[in-house]
């Protein structure tokens, strides 16, 4: 199966941010842990701060691949061009947050994807991508 | 009168999702005839998935063409920058929909951009471009 | 085709109301220029200021004419029976305003009507009603 | 006893309206049945879709029937002036729908009127009008 | 000066529902006591529990008599069309109300023609008309 | 038929709580004139003040009974869990109340189960029973 | 009669700000006028930018004067202790204002004294104090 | 490790209801699946539809067992007790849903208990409790 | 007197949940304690995590007790069925509170039991119970 | 301990308001009997109608005296003043009230300033003080 | 230029509260400071716990002043009274906070007084103050 | 110290639009006037109409830099991401705006980016980048 792992704003700085606190490892490193744990699927990456090249990138691999797992970061709360582009695809996407976006603000509350996503998984670090590749 | 026809996100997969219900008529097929029902007027035509793109876009003809023809897609019920970049230019914009956004979830009820707009075409498919340019 | 005009209430006032402003133009005037305007079609108008006079008419071409372009002035934003009349009907409806709902007081954003009618024009003046029937 | 049953607006469509779904079954053909269900009451039957039409009805037999059973249709929602109608007259009022307003859009789940009957019946199709009537 | 008394529903009971409470005084009885105490206008009554009939009225009268006291009842909180009707006429109309409608029930606290009135009098039960015309 | 009578929280207190207000008529006693009512049917009655038991005897019955007429009283307006229960099964129940819940507290204006019950009947007394065991 | 006109905050500016605009006449110039008109009553005028002296005075006189004519100004939208000091003493209160704080901003829209005032009149400049003293 | 997995309301209803169309695959014969799924794991299961005896067996298992998976069905959005329950516990807890509740009614978005879980796994049907497991 | 102390859910855990933070003091080492000190009393104490358990006791003892102190935990902020409970009895009961729910999130800010309990004592740790038998 | 009860607006008119009702006891009575019910307290009482002086009299004692018993009448709801004043000093504060406000109208249910409070004691009459001094 | 520093309720307490942590230096040193920074300027410094007296000082200045600095403190979020006085006066008023107050709850979010000042500075610690003065 | 000038939406087109209003005083002019009233610091100019571009700028000097002073424009509304950036990064951010957006459009009142900044100024038109300049 060829399955993207899709990160939206902000998520390029792990590994970058306060390495004395959440270490070093940047998700570059964390990808390459995904890559072998899950040998039988093709694992692709993209990552950027803006949401219309998340957008681009849904569209681009949104009738082939099998797979789409998606931490789409701010843009979750405020987002419908990210939700419909979602809704326009076929291939499967299934949400994911490293942490519980409703233990946060309640701005984090609502979230405009969940509900044209396969499934979401929100609060297990970055084992949230492990368990949401495992869900295919 | 030159008049831009702006399309924002996802509007570029008509003709691409799901052809065997909505036709293969891309949106750029569809120009075509567009340009042939308006042979007085001289007609452009661009898309972009990026809000900030639409926002350089506006202020690129805003002060020169004599028409906007838009359909901001999912940032319509987001976008203050989008609104405030209309507001502040000199063409006057047309606001178009496909289908009706009131006939849809509670979120798109509301728009960012119509009150700034000169009016609004909603649900009548793609005809509510050809009314748009009618309407100059 | 057979086509309605249906106005509803205060507008019987236009040409009335303050004519050094508004032109001493009143809706009936400005029929039969829309009559001229459309020869290939039958258009009827009228009007009254009873939201219950407004369903009867509903009612009574709503089986048999191929459009009616309706503004609904104020009943627009407050009442569920209209809506119901015009989704009881096989007849197409279009809602016109001539200014903006969505540019005044913010009780006028609620359209009752829209989620029933076929497609909505406003903003465009008297000129949304001319937009309305070419959308036959 | 003299019962009066009182239909709001749109309720005159049944039996016109889709009658390869609904049946050809108009009220009128309906009261009639419910005449003869309860030969021990007087039954009369008034229908208008002119909300101070209905008004006047509760008035004009709100002091000396001893029953009234009430359809306000879209107007259940949006009147105050049928709630102050129905609070100042003495005969008691049964409000009845024919579907459930509460298992449909979220602005029919508020009623004016409730508060001011002396019960309450929907969601049994035609039949809440006999239960509103055994109701005596 | 020409002044319009202009009632609106559930009125015309003043005088008829519980005259061993509220007295056997009617409208029009109170009315001519009016009269007696402003011998210096010309009153004119007018009362109907139909929305659009009192839009009517207001425009009837309202680009040639001096003033309206205008009791709009239940229509109060739920009427955009009254208000248009107001804001379009020319004649000032104050708004008058027998109870206090902010000490009931919540849906009363709002008034769609307040911002459109000259001003508001409201509680002090039939004087607020006396109070009403003595304000020309 | 065989149809239950389900009745939740503190309706066991009928005909305990103030007789010499509320009569010394427990709703036992008025269970055996509902069979006499209604010879035809066989009625069964449960109570229970914990909503889990309501929900286990709603599975209990509700594939094989012919009607179930359920007071929720206070869950009404604050179970889910009952809601989905009464989705679940495939007996139609009628929601029932002695008072009409939308002249009390505004609390208790929404009800989580009417959308998913056959019919509603509130306001009537003990009289909404007989009612909802006549609409079978 | 003896009767307090008691104006809020900012009411001591009358006169002093805008002369040009709004003339130079203070309230207590006003007052005068007031006086001249009711012959047949003591009038006493008080004025505090202070919430807690104007419910001292509202205790001082409350419960011997025969009427209070009171303007709180911005305290009306505002003040739960001011409307208890109402509620508190046995002099009726009537409340009054010089413009219509229902066509300004949506935070004027609330009064906490209007429910325990015996009336109110708003929107007629100074003459909103005649009227409410006519009251009487 | 010690996980228990724990459904609330109505989830003992899977495999008897409409079998034709879920399949008769009970939660039972389900979780005989789980086990063999994962051996390393001694795994117990609890379904209740009181919402006490939830809250008891959180209690019974919360300081010692390694972890619960658990699926409160309706109580999710409306049981403040069990979120205080799984706050009380040291135990970490796993929400998990068959079905995406936030692409259901507006009144499941909310969760009481998300805020205190360690994660939430929501939309993969049955699959969501073997990712809960796999989580610890 | 006879005076029951009636504790909700999760308040079994005390003295068991993180001893070496609050104690290893149970409430029922507490209520011997509060015996102690009200030897006048007879005191008797229940606890449960059912809602309805709790509202059955509070039927059992409700027409005989002569007071309850009780702390409803969770179900404060979400149990219509225990603020009927209390109203339908006639023994007072003090609502009371170890921690003040004000202090902490926004839905413990909502009692549906305070308006019908004599009063209502919180934050004042284990002592809001003996503050509570003292108001007899 | 020093002890300050302190009385914020109207409070003052204890036993002058409707003394055939409430008795002719002044707060300063009461005063008295609370003093001989603790005498090893030194009791001070304080009262002002003004929000400011409460303030001015929280900063005078906040930092030296053992404890203060507030009740800040309408105050409680609306100043956030007050609330910053009590979270300002180290004496602690405990809030009390002779009725219960969640009994009363609905812009009575929210307190500033609680969250600040230790404690809250409400609905117990005048006795709702003795309570609050003894929890010190 | 002559220039206001006015300090609303519990500013007072600087220097006072907690000096181990906040440091001993109170307002009117600090003012100092600022006097001597501004050496051009006439500075003046006012302060009240007492919101009317603050519209006093607003009145005495704000026609022949040149600037205030106003940090209304609590009162900004609850005042309508001041934010009319700084609406009445001329004198410029720039609005300023030693925190955040869109950092802390939500009730500091909303001001009553930013729409009518020039400018707002709000964050900087004491230094919001220097910031205010140099925007003159 | 390096400080960047960080402007979002729209505020490339200051000097463009309506020079005859408002000058023709780009923001690239006024930058040369801010270096030169700041010699001892560098400063930095960026604008960009992308959402994903600033989050980009943010990044790549939100580690080094001293100072970030930041017109989020449109974006200041509606945008988490944004908010996060600002979050994540070590370099302390002042957010500027020409106008005050509380004396704008209710919308305008929410600002995601204050409640992660070190301060905020608003409303000194382009003086409040000076000002923001002038906080470090």
């Amino acid at each position: 199966m060829k399955i993207l792992i899709l990160n939206g704003p902000n998520l390029n700085l792990l590994g970058t941010r306060e390495p004395e606190i959440y270490g070093s490892q940047t998700f570059e490193d964390y990808f390459q842990i995904l890559q072998a744990q899950f040998p039988q699927h093709t694992l692709e990456y993209y990552q950027s701060n803006i949401e219309g090249e998340l957008i681009n990138k849904l569209h681009e691999v949104g009738f082939s691949y099998e797979g789409i797992v998606f931490n789409p970061g701010g843009y979750t709360h405020t987002s419908v061009a990210l939700r419909d582009a979602i809704a326009s695809i076929t291939t499967p996407v299934i949400e994911v947050h490293i942490s519980n976006p409703h233990a946060r603000e309640s701005f984090r509350h609502q979230s405009f994807v969940s509900p044209v996503c396969k499934g979401s998984i929100m609060g297990f670090g970055l084992d949230s991508y492990r368990l949401g590749i495992s869900s295919f």
